[in-house]
């Protein structure tokens, strides 16, 4: 196994950063890796907004479900995709009009996930840490408005950065054998595959909760089974997503 | 500048591969990096199926494209959003209807894309190429099908690992002012970084064919703009996912 391997097995996100800052050739270098990764048909159908202005960081923060390192993480990134950019281009050489279907939707929202994946893997090369920001979903089109973004640009994520204040323990991933298949997919490896994981994860839970807590895998996800940002659907017709 | 961001700048797609096989050794390490990569509150809501029978991979190769690279490759990835392991874990403690939301579409999809990321990345760093294939979104029912995906799994796309056996030149990416804002999203750069951007890619076409194309970007977006696989929508009603 190799160091970038290793960097990979390595991530845990980071909710707690020092007060030191990212340098701006640290972000120059996170933001050229982010633009490198691979990309639809070469659309780059994402975009990325630094929010340096704490008064907006707070207001962000608080739409966000005011999780207090966005508001201190020296680095607070938007991920957005972008159809606009693409829009505007096409627009000079394409005279009907321009679709918005499902499938542009999903190269946007893809594409800012490979960016931002980058870019989460370069910071950390440099020591730094992250965490990916799904709150920025909870009140998008608020978040929409502050950032100004145009029709056909919508937040898919945030993200902090910055030097780690804090060491959490790794969070095992589900047995190999519920996630990778060889030719077929596999319902019958599924229930066995849970079965495993919900007590590997309720001992991680205890180990990290100092005995506190023993939330088994299954139980965490039937949390997440009640209406979740149900708003996204009408946010995004309004922000001009079709979804044809 | 440290060797990972190194690695991740020189990031270019690779479409021919030697006959090298890619060991399982690698594959065990590509998959393990791309298992530990973030994840919407540990949902995990992606699968990957590698296509190891040569006969399901030249079916695949044909309803992709016709692009012989997914045939040739020693390995290729089938990487999809999958909330039916999520709805399985989840029902056994939630009793209402499991919700289909826009909101679980997104997460699915972006779970896979960070996956796959590190993967490439983790291939990458191990001497391999790899391309994407948004291809396997060309015919997505048939390929559901080959696969055998239950309800509320869906390709988002594939991915071809193997030994260069090409030396393509870098593309050049947008000019960073068109991708990059700080606190609000800049409609007034978009237009002056796009002619920028058509002058950059039209050099880098016409160097790459020996002089034979020099397609600006804004003239290959414009190809883009047509009725590009408008059954992803309807397709994914089919698969379950009904986007509320």
């Amino acid at each position: 196994m190799n160091e970038m391997i290793a960097l990979l097995k390595q991530h845990r996100s980071i909710r707690k950063f020092t007060k030191d800052p990212v340098t701006e050739q640290q972000l120059d270098a996170i933001l050229t890796a982010a633009q490198q990764a691979s990309t639809s048909s070469n659309m780059q159908a994402y975009s990325v907004i630094g929010i340096t202005d704490m008064e907006l960081r707070r207001e962000l923060a608080k739409l966000a479900g005011n999780q207090a390192y966005i508001e201190e993480s020296p680095v607070f990134l938007v991920w957005c995709a972008d159809l606009y950019r693409w829009e505007q281009a096409a627009k000079r050489h394409y005279e009907d009009e321009m679709p918005s279907t499902t499938e542009n939707f999903i190269i946007g929202t893809v594409d800012a996930a490979l960016a931002a994946q980058n870019a989460a893997i370069a910071a950390e090369s440099l020591g730094l840490g992250i965490v990916y920001i799904g709150g920025i979903r909870n009140q998008p089109e608020q978040v929409s408005e502050l950032l100004q973004l145009p029709q056909h640009v919508y937040p898919v994520f945030g993200m902090c950065i910055g030097v780690p204040d804090q060491s959490p323990l790794n969070r095992p991933r589900l047995p190999r054998q519920a996630v990778y298949f060889e030719n077929t997919y596999k319902q019958g490896a599924i229930d066995s595959a849970i079965d495993t994981y919900d007590e590997t994860l309720s001992a991680y839970m205890k180990a990290r909760s100092n005995g506190k807590a023993s939330t088994a895998w299954s139980q965490a996800m039937a949390g997440k089974a009640g209406p979740v940002r149900i708003h996204m659907r009408s946010f995004l017709e309004k922000q001009g997503f079709k979804l044809e």
